[in-house]
């Protein structure tokens, strides 16, 4: 059986690969518009990948560093540096070829809205599935193959020595989510600070040198920065439920490490033929079309999975494990929604806070970031109860992590289909604003904002489900490295009444808050470079003003892209330090705590900033729309003192606390060798 | 040796009181003024007065409901329930004497400083006296009644039936400090906003009905919320430690049981004499005048313990864990003052980020408060690990854990003297009001200021001590928690891998957001039952804006009591309810985790808050010196919002944390049975 599974992961994943390649041929094949449009699209298409370019760059040094350090430290270095090295160049693979097809999606959906909305949904949605499928397929494809080998080469092989494949894609993340991150808002502030403050031209002026940084900002972060981020969740659950399978059952053993990679590809097929369900027959209600996909590869997903469970394990409470961790992620990504939505109770409150001033605005944001960690919360909890139990934790303890560890598989299982509608976003937005930019003509102006705002609602369920899914890999990251410690004979009891393990929950605790404010600090370092940058242009660029010559649009973005990645060092180094410092000097049982506190804080603190952010842009539209004065009114100024605020918190801070629990979780795991 | 022990504490305490009521009746025989002072200071007097019957009459009926409750659902109800109502009593009692004095103190200080500030510091200083010296008296004396009596009584008493003692502690705190933290700031915004904005009259106009209001509030939160706040810390620490001796030591078990009342008492005697280092003999140098108090009984405090733990129990590890506490609670308290102070980098950099606007300035404050919670934890973490080690936790676990109780005791053993510096912080603050209002000249108003400064550094040193021995005493709370558990037969082991525990921490990380929450929304809707007041005053009152007739300041004061104590029952009954719920519904190792989560999370919470809202303030204060433009100027403007959010922060969410992790923290303890 645990033959036709490898054997089965590895068409899927390729199946998905090939299907990534068709409909990104496809993409590009779509008319690309006027010229304008073109050479708008063309500016951010170069931007982004100029940007890939010296973000990669920068990372192969350090890569190379750290496959040394991994080779020499620890017992199987080379196979955990070759996984290392396989996980980067996979992870960095897969942003690279979703961020260049998104570039070239965006300006095709734009001209596609001038006919028909239709036609714009499916080639909007279509670079989203290109991006899910490279994930996926990669992600899959990596571990199915490193498997084989390392299991075919050595009898004594143990799911373990995977780990540096997710530390490879963690790494990636770090760069793409928490770089990215700091990078989207510091060429936003200098693009808007000398753009449209000093010099008056409006935003989105092709004269401002900053511009180009800025449209590629939003790609980076959105695009490529969430697509490492859930690509690093899928790959560390994948890999924990392995080792957890491995750790717990002396029966069925190779099945049970081998169900992960099963559930996956299943995910994968269910995502596929879920993408067939996505069409605007009714194009009055969009969101229905992209929902319909999702809720097709679910069931699909949910019937596939309980075959294969009951014919692989015969243990259906694994089976239901799956399901409550899908279920989870839909209402953690639901909540978000509701919480951050222009047209809901917690964004029209701040909305009416503004009335009374910025002071009160902000009061009323905090509130409501701190109130919307309730549902999330709540769900994980719930969550990791019952799939514990449904898996016989109440008879078999490890039986029970094996189910919580299923359950974060199962959350991302659709991966394929669930990513793709959070690209669609982005892309959307792009779209409807190149059709703005370029002038399109109010209809398909209106088409391609229609389009926009289906998006912000899947990009805010995506932005819900890459936070709930951090914490569940985080969490289970974490069981997995105290199951690792037991199987190397190590006695560890992580009793909150030992003093280290206290001590070392309180400094997980404070990682967060350290990490927070270490990034919104960056946030305002890195746009000081670029706003140097952008005076120099206007000052020495003769004609720039008049348009008359061309701004260097790369220069700055290298500039930003060079202050960004210093500014993500100190945080980067921090999340990989302080595991190991703390697991060498006050041992094993302290960095338990540490990962327990830091996943607990982080969560928290990851829902709180995204929603208390999302919600205050969306005060700030609801104003906009014409409510509570409008635009130029005075709440609408404090609603813009709001959204400054919240931009850091949503695009920066937040979800970086999604890399750094991971990160922690993989580097304790991989490290562990040095805490015993 | 144990009746000399409790000999001695019924001594020290009755002294204490004696010399507090010395003192008192002292500070009421100065000279108080004017007549226009005296005005204004009686009806601050009676204010407060009017608040506290308002808040006691209150607190009386559901203190009845909670006794019969107490009675009838645990074993020894009876003892849990008298030991309640006395806890209550004590505390109410400490709180209204030390407001008496305190808002006779203000008026007479002001006036003091008309021939020598000298004066003005000691009259300041001695009703910080009697505020901590009766907070001191009174637990020690309760808690040292008690025992007696119990263990006179039966035979197979044990300390925890004095939990019902720290649990009255607790309730009043709730009140004082949650209630008096909301009611602060609605009297404040209700005030402002229809004096200042809607009438246009000047700040502590008497014409204004919501003035007094609002100048009580600034006793009732720093005067009677900070004293209630501490004296809960104090006594549940010392119970804490008490019942850990009980549990932990089979040799010199009554001497281990009483150490904890010796080492409080020591600390007393030695406060006592503390204060007769502080004169103002350098009148240049004033906090050189209050350091040599505090570091006065520092020394003899530890002289005297040293040889009080030497000759009881001859473990000098004891002694080192004591000094421990002590240090921490200073490095906190310093830590506070340093990220607070208008001078230091921190507030600095936020006054430097108002030049860019108000989003700027709240992104800066947020990060300074993310920031400053980093030497806080540093602390308490060393703390513990130090005190666990060196009362022998390597080789008796529960002695190190006695060790972890006794330095929260250390921590607290000065709080006579501490609290004393603490109160005289918003004593000599009303007084630089007073003079101010009462036109009392340059000189005498620059010599009240000059107190008024050195009070400033006092507070926060204070903040810092509070959220520290908070911390600690909530810790130790949960230790003790988890002991009586094990004493009781129930073989509880809170291994972080198993998921109730898991659940647990995650739920009580949840706690201190959702309290968060709802408490800064509070403020806003306590304030509008103000603000209809004040409206409805200025139009009905006849000759009210003409200053012909008199505001019914009193009327002010009962709604915004009512609204404050309203908008506190749901956080009160969360932190109430939580625990018990919890406990029945997923067991006491749920419950364990809740209480470890909510500690750690609550701590960083409270340290965020107070300290960004603090800096937030002394931003502001930097920019009103004339600095970045001075006042008027857009920095000004944008550091005013600053302060906007930075006042619930620091005077309603960030304190009520103290009391809601201690309350979550003793309600466990006392509810014990039920969770077996």
């Amino acid at each position: 059986m645990q033959n036709q599974i490898l054997l089965g992961s590895f068409l899927v994943s390729i199946i998905a690969i090939l299907y990534a390649l068709y409909l990104g041929s496809k993409v590009k094949k779509y008319d690309a518009g006027n010229e304008k449009m073109q050479e708008i699209s063309d500016a951010i298409h170069k931007g982004a990948m100029a940007f890939l370019n010296r973000e990669y760059k920068i990372m192969l040094a350090f890569m190379v560093v750290v496959a040394i350090i991994l080779y020499f430290a620890i017992p199987h270095g080379l196979l955990q540096a070759i996984g290392f090295v396989f996980g980067c160049i996979l992870s960095a693979t897969a942003g690279r070829l979703g961020m260049h097809i998104a570039t070239k999606a965006n300006v095709r959906t734009a001209w596609a809205c001038n006919s028909d909305i239709g036609k714009g949904l499916k080639i909007a949605f279509s670079s989203g599935v290109v991006m899910g499928m490279f994930v996926v397929g990669l992600a899959v494809l990596g571990i199915a193959s490193l498997h084989y080998v390392f299991s075919a080469l050595y009898a004594d092989y143990s799911p373990e020595w995977l780990f540096g494949f997710g530390f490879g894609a963690s790494y990636i993340a770090l760069f793409a989510r928490v770089g990215g991150g700091i990078y989207t808002k510091a060429a936003d502030v200098g693009a808007d600070l000398v753009g449209k403050v000093e010099k008056g031209i409006p935003e989105d002026d092709p004269r401002n040198p900053a511009v180009i940084a800025d449209n590629v900002g939003d790609n980076v972060g959105d695009v490529a920065g969430m697509g490492a981020d859930l690509l690093e969740s899928y790959v560390e659950s994948i890999l924990a439920a392995m080792l957890i399978g491995f750790l717990a059952f002396s029966a069925n053993r190779e099945e049970y490490i081998l169900l992960p990679l099963g559930i996956a590809s299943i995910g994968i097929l269910a995502s596929i033929i879920g993408t067939f369900f996505v069409r605007a027959g009714n194009k009055n209600n969009l969101t229905a079309s992209l929902n319909m996909g999702v809720l097709a590869a679910s069931i699909i997903m949910a019937v596939l999975t309980f075959l294969l469970i009951k014919n692989v394990v015969g243990n259906t409470g694994i089976f239901w494990a799956t399901i409550t961790g899908l279920v989870a992620g839909i209402a953690i990504g639901l909540s978000t929604e509701y919480y951050t939505s222009a047209h809901q109770k917690p964004a029209k409150s701040i909305s009416e806070a503004s009335k009374t001033g910025a002071g009160t605005n902000i009061i009323e944001g905090l509130a409501v970031g701190m109130w919307s960690t309730l549902i999330p919360v709540v769900a994980v909890c719930v969550g990791i109860l019952a799939a514990f139990y449904l898996a016989g934790g109440s008879t078999d303890f490890k039986a029970g992590l094996y189910g919580v560890a299923i359950s974060a598989v199962g959350m991302l299982s659709t991966l394929g289909i669930t990513l793709a509608t959070d690209t669609y976003g982005p892309v959307a937005d792009n779209a409807a604003g190149i059709s703005e930019m370029a002038k399109l003509g109010k209809k398909t102006r209106e088409r391609a904002e229609a389009l926009d705002a289906v998006g912000n609602t899947t990009a805010a369920i995506g932005k819900g489900f890459a936070i709930g899914s951090a914490a569940l890999t985080s969490l289970v990251l974490y069981v997995t490295f105290v199951e690792v410690l037991r199987a190397k004979g190590i006695d560890i009891i992580l009793d909150v009444t030992n003093p280290k393990v206290l001590v070392g929950i309180f400094l997980g605790g404070l990682l967060p808050f350290i990490f927070a404010a270490l990034l919104m600090t960056a946030v305002g370092k890195a746009a000081i470079k670029i706003i140097n940058e952008v005076r120099r242009q206007f000052k020495t660029i003769k004609g720039l003003m008049e348009g008359k010559a061309k701004p260097d649009y790369e220069r700055c973005i290298h500039i930003s892209t060079d202050g960004a990645l210093k500014e993500m060092i100190i945080p980067g180094l921090i999340a990989v330090a302080a595991p190991i410092i703390v697991g060498v000097f006050l041992g094993a049982e302290a960095l338990g705590g540490l990962l327990v506190g830091k996943t607990v804080v982080g969560f928290l603190m990851a829902v709180f900033m995204a929603n208390a952010g999302g919600a205050w842009d969306n005060a700030k539209k609801y104003i906009e729309e014409g409510n509570f004065g409008g635009k130029g009114s005075d709440a609408h100024k404090a609603a813009v003192v709001g959204d400054t605020v919240g931009d850091p918190f949503k695009d920066t801070a937040g979800p970086a606390m999604n890399i750094l629990i991971k990160l922690m979780g993989i580097v304790a795991l991989v490290f562990v060798p040095w805490f015993i």
